[in-house]
């Protein structure tokens, strides 16, 4: 799997933050990930199965930036990370993922996605188990931290 | 999506601990998912795609439960969760939703595997983002509790 491969899943979730919820995130450095481990309080993930690859993407946001999402979508800050924060980074997920898909999909990579999950508990971290190279991809905001992962077994 | 679903990922995971790792695990009841909540320590989660479907697998450890595995594997118990225990629960995840896989394209239900993830970190919670029903399935075992937890759109 090549660097460039997270391009299609970065635009595509500074595209669906900015249009949902006037969010700006600021991203860092891609970087094949060796030891660094993503942490957050609320993540996304889910699964993608195509002809030529299968593989796996995640996001992972502080529960700080999750809270002020949902407050700039709702208008209401909710306390904690509830059910309808949940659902926003489950929603959040599928758009991020679709949108990366169409982008590859031009480029002739396609795949199909699985249903989202999404993992909630201060501090977690997350592996994605594939053969291939793994890319990590951190964000930074006024209002907390981010980070995405790309994982393809064939690319 | 029907209750006898999850057998073959029930049968598949007793069969696959029994095998791996001398562990008997006891089913309890399986549940439609409503408000309950499967908390654990450390989780695989795989994708499933297939042409008439598509959903989600987890199986959720109890800390305890997942260092007796990996003692009976391995010989030696590690302190914690380290890096050996998140990749051998991302292999019972292949090896348990390979199981399923099995057996339920024996019965017409065809689906590919995206690559499994490991999730870590004390007392996180997982909700499958998916239309249909959600179904959760708890075991009970001396050296600790672990859930399976199985979601399709449709089937």
């Amino acid at each position: 799997m090549k660097v460039e491969f997270i391009n299609p899943f970065l635009s595509s979730l500074i595209n669906v933050l900015a249009t949902m919820a006037q969010t700006e995130l600021t991203p860092g450095k891609p970087k094949i990930k060796k030891d660094e481990v993503a942490q957050g309080d609320v993540s996304g993930l889910i699964g993608m199965v195509g002809p030529q690859t299968k593989g796996s993407f995640s996001i992972t946001f502080d529960e700080s930036l999750a809270l002020a999402i949902m407050e700039r979508m709702l208008g209401e800050r909710p306390d904690s990370i509830n059910e309808e924060v949940t659902d926003m980074v489950g929603e959040i997920t599928n758009m991020v993922t679709g949108g990366a898909k169409n982008l590859l999909g031009e480029k002739g990579y396609d795949f199909e996605m699985a249903t989202p999950i999404v993992v909630s508990g201060k501090n977690h971290t997350i592996t994605h188990q594939c053969d291939g190279a793994k890319i990590i991809m951190p964000f930074t905001s006024p209002d907390g931290n981010a980070n995405i992962e790309v994982s393809f077994d064939t690319l």
